[in-house]
């Protein structure tokens, strides 16, 4: 296929993501009105949608027998990314007031409420996922993928090390350490969990998920050079933070040159790697579009 | 079985619950120690085990087939039951600055890793949960039971309804709005989980659930009366708090004596359905003490 038909094909799945998750949400006018209404203000309407597309295109690598449980996956995995962002935003955590171009959740509807509604939105992933309807022990095998990713050992403990190493000096393994953690991980489960709904063999699941892992690395460098190099108005959101707070990023400790030059060759691996698990090219498309994006 | 021998089991069941939440839950010197530290803080050595304690027990009246893995999820609920507490003591929300008779998290811990470690600490009750080992189609319904009561239509939509009902008129309906949400549902998830570990049938599992939702509900009842006439030292919490914010409680619609009768009768009602279903007695003296405590 084309560049111009995987353009399409995942046109058309980040559509089927959009118009699911307004499904899947509790309507905005059931009580409480505050709560449910921002929950759908940090989920609906923004966002690449980056998760759900791989969870999607992990079950299409894996034969794509049960598309609607992926789709119901790759909406929880969504709200959950949902969830980590009001969260990280909080003033006594990273305290920014946009996102995604619009007042931040705490912003829009207060402190209390934005606690509670990425208290939900986490929760409410747990919920979709169990509730996707394919045979029970994938989805079982989802759940205990996706909360192992996102506890803390992994999502959790790498936002913690990350507001702890503000103004530390970046070393090498400090600059792993949160990477890995803070958004390779829930990377890496997406494309895996979209894989173990499909039913294939646990070896292939996890060689998908590591494969996943590194191309999310490459997805968190991309996102520290384009802190420094991109266009806030692009982002929807405040750029140039990194410095300012003293974060522990890649280009921080490696440089710009070799940060890129890392993602590069970690998506290139990538690429090559889920070829070699029969990937037509399209999961290879999407990791390239991670290292070419300018938002 | 006499009171006494319930009451011997009840101290076994505690036990085991401190024990295995003790394993269950990240070593506190594992990075980043504070996270882990917070989430043991949090939830180690100290509370009533009640949920716990009733999952076990609602697995025991169902034949008690996997006695591990319901003390698992008892584990579960009491890492969720401690995120909840955490999140609710925040200083956008109830501000409180004591628990369970130590500094609430946010005073140990600062807010930042407080909300974190509220986080982690729901994600790890799913984890737990989905790890618990007995067949998947059980376990996945148990994900669905908690999930669903810890939501936002829930447990969440409940405390998001009692913050926005400070000051307002306490109604009948809004009393029982936040009452049946904030505490009932996630008291009734904790017998039914156990009851579905044991793979009880969905008709039972569902009776069970709505017999233990009315004990939540009396637990609430009871809970709100100890707030006005309690001790704060036997409390390990600070009192009068709910007239102070002028919270939507039973009490304060119905009255001390209404509410103390509703609560006794609910108990009643739950100890006869609890026995038409087989409880040698241990459930229905766990429920005597929701309205005989004192703390």
């Amino acid at each position: 296929m084309t560049a111009t038909g995987f353009a399409a094909r995942i046109a058309d799945d980040r559509r089927a993501v959009e118009e699911r998750l307004a499904v899947v949400l509790p309507r905005a006018d059931e009580e409480p009105v505050s709560l449910h209404g921002a929950m759908r203000y940090a989920t609906v309407a923004g966002g690449k949608r980056i998760r759900a597309i791989l969870c999607l295109a992990g079950h299409r690598l894996c034969g794509d027998p049960h598309r609607e449980a992926a789709l119901d996956a790759g909406c929880a995995i969504e709200c959950l990314h949902a969830y980590t962002l009001i969260h990280d935003d909080l003033p006594a955590l990273d305290n920014d007031d946009i996102r995604r171009g619009k007042p931040s959740c705490h912003k829009a509807y207060g402190e209390a409420v934005a606690v509670l509604a990425g208290d939900a939105l986490l929760t409410l992933a747990f919920e979709i996922l169990a509730r996707c309807g394919v045979p029970a022990e994938p989805v079982l095998e989802s759940v205990r993928i996706l909360s192992r990713a996102a506890g803390s050992r992994y999502l959790v403990g790498g936002q913690v090390a990350d507001l702890e190493g503000e103004g530390l000096e970046p070393t090498e393994e400090r600059v792993r350490f949160i990477h890995c953690r803070k958004t390779a991980e829930l990377i890496g489960a997406s494309l895996s969990i979209g894989a173990a709904l499909a039913g294939a063999e646990r070896k292939k699941v996890l060689e998908i998920h590591g494969i996943g892992r590194s191309a999310g690395l490459a997805f968190q460098i991309i996102d520290d050079i384009l802190d420094i190099e991109g266009s806030a108005e692009r982002a929807g959101k405040a750029l140039r933070k990194d410095a300012k707070r003293k974060k522990i990023t890649y280009p921080a400790h490696f440089g710009i040159g070799v940060s890129r030059e890392t993602a590069g060759r970690l998506i290139a691996d990538g690429v090559r790697a889920m070829e070699a698990l029969g990937d037509d090219g399209y999961v290879g498309h999407i990791f390239s579009l991670i290292v070419a994006r300018s938002s």
